[in-house]
């Protein structure tokens, strides 16, 4: 059974003042009304003593301004990739003084409409609409006159948008393996379906980059974005002859598949095929050889929403982030030169 | 610039009402009053229209109940654990026509406390106190009179305490490998420090089911739960002419290394070498051959600290999921027979 609340009235006689004196020490406002410093310490130990809780809700609703921000996700955690959002959206609003509170629909507009409807009237008046990955949302209507940023998705309205910079990305797979010296036999592994975004904008880049060198994609192994996809693929195209010299895998579960039918076959990495990624994700690290994959920046993501809805930003309102190109050891020159 | 919220007057002045009229309403409380169904039908249609928001606030002072828990965690996603955990309790609380709210404090005591006493100050009554990994933790002073279940989590106090059945899960482990046959040459592999729960109840449960058996560990691999870690112990192991004929891993990123120094040593899964893990996450499908785990119920931990929370429990205070084996293709019988 939670204890009573203490009230005000209780601070106050507990402090021997009136109740006006309490609200005024407790609100800060005891400079402004010739308050004693004795006067004021008693009201602050009765109120620590009475475990007092000033409500709110009623300091809310006075001046309307809260110091919490709601995250509104569709999912929290399909790997550790949400999480990292999430991490960087709690470091920026505590460095703001702020708290973060996190909603999760996954997916369900019934949860969300209440979910949201809950914290609008806790006074929350501050939100990141955010999605685990980067797709097109529709602003839900309880929000469209509230302070809004759209954290990993986007929308054809005006507000602010925070992405992955999906297409340069794209450009720094290609440069990574031109510079190793690699123009021919390089094949992207995945598919990439009209509908998403990062797959569209990553081949966007690569077809750009491998264009400016006078070098294109030989093909595509096509498969589902998991390694068992990936490795039924790959399996299949060099047991049907292919030979490939690299492989820009679209994240590093499909890299996983790959390595393992590579292996399987016999083919060394990087000394017959070279292969990138994208994602950056814990595997990355833990494949042999150590994968080079270039960087979802989930942290910073969730840092720069946060400052974005809270900083006086001026950014434009699309912010692309870098993706930073992780080098490990899976890359080598072109084999049989 | 946020709207400014519809009062109740102006809803009573839009139907034609009185405010006290468009009050008992909106608070259901019509039929006592002997309202009209016409007057009723008006400030319905008029709250609509203007979008009314009741003051929540206001009406949960007067009840002092509200339909909202708060999960306060130490770190929202090491990995996808989290997420399944977090899922498990938002399908529970949506199931009772409750919201979920999460706060994630990073291990952070000063923004543990901000957070706790924000969720009070909102009118939460009910936490779900959570850890990643199963550990001890010291309830905070704030919630010690309140509604609280420890979610993957260890307390000497009489809190409601929801764990993973760690001790039978390491019986079974084991069992499961004398069910093939296995009796010698069982070697665990990773580390058991005396804090870490897991590690500790595991090693328990396989020393208990070996020796019913007559049987025991031949020695431990000792190595951090990474995998880079693992394969550096594994690969020395093996090259020190060590000839296991089972590996009991403490979690899927050990086992992962393992079959890399195994690989390496040309040694074959499971002709030569059975391999059992724990954790069964999203790594032991991929695994060539797929890896016999046994899981972490992380759904269920968080549905039923909900259902623990929110029920009539009559459940005993400390809660022990079952672990379940999930079978696949890393064991075999022992080499030679």
């Amino acid at each position: 059974m939670p204890p009573q609340r203490a009230t005000l009235l209780q601070v106050a006689q507990r402090a021997g003042v009136s109740r006006s004196t309490a609200s005024f020490v407790l609100t800060g406002r005891y400079k402004d009304m010739r308050i004693s410093e004795d006067a004021r310490q008693r009201v602050l130990r009765a109120a620590q003593e009475l475990d007092y809780r000033p409500n709110l809700m009623a300091r809310s609703l006075r001046t309307k301004v809260t110091k919490t921000v709601a995250l509104i996700s569709d999912t929290i955690a399909s790997d550790q990739y949400a999480g990292r959002m999430i991490h960087g959206s709690l470091a920026a609003a505590v460095a703001r003084g702020h708290l973060l509170f996190i909603g999760e629909t996954e997916g369900d507009p019934v949860v969300e409409e209440k979910l949201i409807s809950d914290f609008l009237d806790r006074q929350v008046d501050a939100f990141l609409y955010a999605s685990m990955f980067t797709r097109p949302i529709r602003v839900p209507k309880q929000l469209r006159d509230r302070k809004v940023v759209l954290l990993n998705c986007l929308n054809r309205g005006s507000f602010p948008v925070i992405i992955p910079d999906e297409l340069s990305a794209g450009r720094d797979a290609a440069r990574t393996l031109l510079e190793a010296g690699h123009r021919t036999g390089i094949y992207l592994v995945g598919h990439v379906p009209d509908q998403v975004f990062a797959g569209r904008e990553r081949l966007a880049g690569i077809n750009e980059a491998l264009g400016a060198a006078e070098a294109r994609l030989a093909g595509t192994i096509d498969c589902d974005w998991w390694p068992g996809s990936a490795y039924d693929a790959v399996s299949r195209a060099l047991a049907d002859g292919l030979v490939p010299k690299a492989l820009i895998c679209l994240n590093d579960r499909v890299a996983l598949g790959a390595y393992q039918a590579l292996r399987e076959a016999g083919v060394d990495i990087p000394g017959e095929v070279s292969v990138i990624s994208f994602d950056d994700s814990e595997l990355a690290a833990w494949l042999r050889p150590q994968l080079t994959s270039i960087s979802l920046p989930h942290y910073e993501l969730g840092w720069q929403a946060i400052e974005t809805l809270l900083g006086d930003s001026t950014e434009p309102a699309v912010q692309r982030l870098p993706m930073p190109v992780r080098r490990r050891a899976s890359i080598g020159p072109p084999r049989g030169e």
